[in-house]
């Protein structure tokens, strides 16, 4: 591709031209270079953000123009752009010869006869979608486009609605002879021993292409050009904890030299149905199928809800994706459900995921609103969902199709019979029939919170789980925390550090009043309940790293000792488009772990020890109930093992149990069995720890961190562990 | 059409011939022209069913030497078949010229060239689908074709595997300017006052037709060659209780006389959320809406399940329809659901119930299998959906898509992500987008079942409806009834007429091991327990008939009280397609109302009172808290009224109450204050009867028979009301 020089400017209405212009980076952000151009400051700092507000009412033109390559007898010239937000027009030499409503449907114009030596080459932007009547300043302003919600303000997100080139752009020069397109097809035989490949190729010229396949190790399986070929024995591509993620790489290949290139993963998958669900449900319908079958072999989804990791999504690289996958793949994470509020992301983030075994779970962007189906909304819902299935479908990380983000629910109130629902379902079905599709999260028997600590009803997080939480899936759960003091440092005015209070850059933010109107994020209520109050920033923020890596590890413990009746488990947030001052993140922007993915990545071990502790919160001399088990997702048998669980207090280690596990089947957990104990009845400490390890495997150890409320009430903020 | 002399024969492989032909009753069904021509006796008397079977395995040749008209310059010739059942050749002289697999496909066939005077058009039709292994004489073998899977054998249908042409049939003379296809559609304003028609016509020939739109009154209200043109104001299309079902009708006419005709009625529908359904569900998905909304106004459905009205489908006429649809309307029913075990009826059903106000939920053929989407399913499957859709969304009283019976159970095993439904979902988008479409009943909090007047656990059906169910929909519940003794006499063997039992025509014709193996349709167990065996046939027929009509007026009755969380209250089912010994079927077989239809009809009055009853097994003393109710479906206000309250022992009235029920809205019910009774200590009936009544009102009027264990033991024979 060639790329080009692009200017940027501004104009109130689409005939004007803009007053000045200035250097735009493409991909990148309208906004974001009329920002650098006015030398405005870090839009993370405080509440500078808003200084973005309204720019999305303007009308921002891109131009350039372009020095032509030189174009042989045959050639064509290709104005290439993989991705406009959101509604545009292309105009050269002043003139609209093509325009578009859609982010997600790259643009392929055959300019040959159109642009000329010195012409100008514009992309117009419109200003961004709001539907008329809708609230100003709220996520209903999208609800008749098909762009992503989040930009429109979310509790983890400012109002700050994104336009622009935001893909790759640029000017290709084509031979005579070239590929159109070029898709590689397979069906895997019932022993999944081999692949029958089939290239779908459109190209002009006389000759067909070569095609050639490059095993994983990148020797030569096939080359002809036959477009129906067998490969036998074929390597499965699995997810992370299931096996290699191996990919063969392709390349189709004219005489002309115009080449197409990919990967392809062989493997396939299925929703199916949970344990013992055919008959959960007497005289209605039984739950829907929610456990995500690979190559045949039913897997537990260990994972986490992605959210665009930058407000300005254009300037996103492969460098902003793979710190962030890489630490998934570290906390032994599965499946990234790709939230229907975000964008659908570059392709490098999916090659990452082909690369690193973490599947995906795509969602069209519709959240939490209620998306009426106009004609003209699903006329352009039509085009961009195939736009979307047609790219994706390539990776064998993609897993699964969903409608959007709780479209059923009384806050967006879609339902089974909304026509932009019904419409996804038939594009999936028609574009890519063998990849599972879920109307929306959550499904019948799945469920969407709880977000904090302790319940509406004062239980917490282990509680709930273990008493009022049978689910087959968890697709969104969430405990909040505030990130490390330094870090906070980098966007909050050093007056406003400690304590935190609303009204001011906490706020904007996001750890008060981002939802419900509550403090849900920094919660004052739960940490009054637990704690003294704190007398340092780093004490309030050791208090919430504290719950919410306690909280996390609980959760996903016992949803996967629900296995097999849950299958799947993925927390609410992953990731952060911004610096927040609370969140239900584990990685802080960009790509900072905090404490608790550490702690759930303990949690996420293919194969660990784990112990279930009815509740957080304990007195000296309580007794309690212990239960240990072995939390297997691994593929191979669990051969039985000898552990101890240990009470430590104070740095003092006491064997509570010695505790024996038979042996277990593949991707199956054993359970131990449970056992009293009496904690100390004259200990002093804040806290003490549980810990359950096997000698022969010390990388099998858990141990949970619970609260001592020693002297009969809270504990103070020097006391926080 | 004209129509022709059919002749028939069997064979049993596809190259043969027939070794003699008899005359064939063109449409019907090829096994029923063979019985007929061999003096087979009464198919419906005892066993004789049994003597068909096998001869779904034959092949049925259907022959004709038609007398051809004159055919002028341009004209053409066609043969015309409405339903072929179910896979089939057509052969002119000897040589196959058309193969279809699917009985719902018309076949247009121009056969001007083809088809010489003299020539034999024959249809070749092909043993009936089995899918190779499947377990014989079971519906699985239907689980691979898109034929109704009841003629495989059903609790109240014998194995009885019908083939032939099962709908209109013969050739057709049709004017070099013809008509190809036409169909109206139309949008209403807002007001529901403007209808904007669209004719979608295509034609042969240089002019176009003239269109003539007549009111229910036959006034001329367009007529002109404008395909869009607006009619206002439009009379809209009710259903039965809630208006008049005004049918508009229309013509095409080409100048050379070339004429297509139908009939109109305007309405919109629509499935809205049950009311509080919102929020029903904490953190999972909202309940799927079950209120069908008829031009804007929320109705409660009080229906029934409708089944095929004969077990040879291809005899079915209007005069089969229209004595079974009189009832329904009289019944006060406004909605048949018809099972996908059942064909999609003939146009006469539709047209029927556009006149009398009944809507339809038709379901494709599909029911209690696992339909998997194998590619050859997936293509017949979709070319026949698509036949139905385009059929039957004409019709005003069709309301409702469903692509079939009970896939989500356990007996069944499809789920959400099963291909066939999801293409069913997409045809229907594509062809009939606006009307509602389920994937199947039942879903999410949509119940199917109880059949028995006792549950498992031992509670009758009043205590079950009361304080057990709380659904949004019953789209199936029964009561089992055996009909009159004079009845049974027409084909149940005099010897084996009393008592009942198993091994017999009672078991073949359902009343034993008709399901899961027990006795439910003659429930001896349930009798034991209310009754001491009945002496004779009419003491036991009055036993069961007393338990149907009083236990489907409790579910009717109390469905509607839960009104508006629940809005729809369908029985399984209505009627039979021969004579059952016993049945959840308020109608017999052809279209004989049973005691119940009468005691369902009463609690399907658009307004009427009514009584929560606890229980209905009663003992002398006993006190007892009732519930006293206006039941109102009607679009008027209810004005309140004066009631009383009246208890019924031997024939002598006592006054429990007076009560007052204030005015309410239209469609809406007004509840009165409960108060308690007891019933006197000293009585020796075997029951007593309830009513409520309105002096000002008496077509208000509602009693309730309940059982009165006067001896502290069962009721005896001769007692029984």
């Amino acid at each position: 591709m060639i790329s080009c020089e692009w200017l940027l400017g501004c104009q109130t209405a689409p005939g004007e031209l803009p007053r000045e212009w200035f250097p735009a980076s493409v991909p990148g952000c309208a906004q974001k270079g009329y920002a650098r151009a006015r030398h405005w400051p870090d839009v993370f700092w405080a509440d500078n953000a808003k200084m973005y507000d309204g720019l999305e009412n303007l009308y921002w033109r891109y131009r350039t123009v372009p020095r032509l390559p030189e174009i042989g007898a045959g050639e064509r010239l290709y104005f290439v752009a993989k991705g406009v937000d959101y509604e545009f027009d292309i105009l050269i030499g002043g003139k609209t010869v093509f325009s578009q409503e859609g982010m997600f449907t790259p643009v392929e114009l055959d300019v040959t006869e159109l642009l000329h030596e010195g012409d100008a080459l514009e992309v117009l932007i419109h200003p961004a979608p709001k539907r008329a009547g809708a609230a100003p300043h709220s996520r209903e302003e999208a609800d008749q486009s098909v762009k992503p919600a989040v930009s429109y303000g979310w509790d983890w997100h400012p109002y700050l609605v994104v336009l622009g080139i935001w893909d790759e752009c640029g000017l290709e020069l084509r031979p005579a002879a070239r590929i159109l397109s070029c898709e590689p097809h397979y069906t895997l035989d019932g022993a999944r021993r081999t692949a029958r490949v089939h290239f779908e190729t459109a190209y002009t010229g006389a000759q067909p292409p070569i095609y050639t396949v490059f095993d994983p190790e990148g020797q030569i399986v096939y080359q002809g050009e036959e477009t129906d070929f067998a490969l036998n024995p074929v390597r499965l591509w699995w997810c992370n904890g299931q096996g290699q993620a191996d990919l063969y790489r392709w390349s189709a290949r004219l005489p002309s030299g115009d080449t197409r290139e990919g990967r392809v993963g062989f493997r396939d998958i299925a929703l199916q149905m949970n344990a013992d669900d055919w008959n959960a449900v007497n005289g209605t319908r039984s739950n829907p199928p929610m456990t995500i079958t690979l190559n045949g072999r039913r897997i537990f989804a260990k994972g986490t809800n992605w959210v665009n990791p930058e407000l300005f999504p254009g300037t996103i690289t492969r460098e902003t994706y793979l710190p962030l996958i890489q630490l998934a793949k570290d906390a032994h994470f599965n499946l990234f459900r790709i939230w229907g509020g975000a964008i659908v992301n570059k392709e490098a983030f999916f090659d990452l995921c082909d690369e690193m075994g973490i599947l995906v779970w795509q969602e069209f962007p519709l959240a939490c609103n209620n998306y009426l189906g106009t004609p003209h909304y699903l006329k352009i819902l039509e085009r961009e969902a195939r736009s979307i299935v047609r790219r994706v479908r390539r990776h064998p990380s993609h897993a699964l199709w969903c409608g959007g983000n709780e479209l059923f629910t009384a806050w967006s109130r879609m339902t089974d019979q909304s026509l932009a629902l019904r419409l996804l379902n038939k594009v999936c079905y028609e574009e890519d029939p063998f990849t599972p599709f879920l109307p929306t999260s959550p499904v019948m028997n799945v469920s969407h919170g709880y977000y904090r600590f302790l319940d509406d009803e004062g239980q917490d997080v282990m509680t709930v789980m273990q008493r009022k939480k049978r689910m087959t899936a968890y697709t969104e759960f969430g405990v909040p925390s505030m990130p490390e003091p330094e870090y906070l440092k980098t966007f909050i005015p050093e007056a406003e550090l400690f304590p935190p209070r609303p009204g001011g850059a906490y706020e904007f933010h996001h750890a008060f009043n981002a939802w419900n109107g509550t403090e849900n994020w920094l919660p004052r209520d739960i940490l009054d309940f637990y704690f003294e109050k704190a007398e340092s920033l780093e004490v309030l923020v050791r208090q919430t790293q504290w719950l919410q890596a306690e909280g996390y590890k609980a959760i996903y413990e016992e949803a996967r000792r629900q296995k097999p009746y849950c299958s799947m488990a993925l927390n609410w947030c992953y990731n952060e488009p911004w610096p927040t001052a609370a969140n239900n993140s584990l990685v802080s922007y960009p790509a900072i772990a905090k404490k608790a993915l550490r702690a759930v990545a303990e949690s996420c071990r293919d194969t660990c020890l784990s112990l279930r502790i009815p509740r957080f919160d304990w007195k000296p001399g309580d007794r309690m109930t212990l239960e240990p088990w072995v939390l297997n997702d691994a593929p191979a048998p669990f051969e039985g093992c000898e552990c101890e669980v240990t009470l430590i207090v104070d740095g003092k280690r006491t064997l509570l149990r010695k505790a024996r596990f038979d042996s277990g089947a593949a991707n199956a957990n054993v359970q131990g069995e449970a056992f009293e104990i009496r904690l100390p009845a004259d200990c002093a400490a804040p806290s003490f720890t549980l810990e359950i390890a096997c000698a022969a495997h010390p990388e099998w150890t858990s141990a949970y961190t619970l609260l001592l409320r020693a002297k009969e009430g809270r504990v103070s903020g020097s006391d926080t562990k």
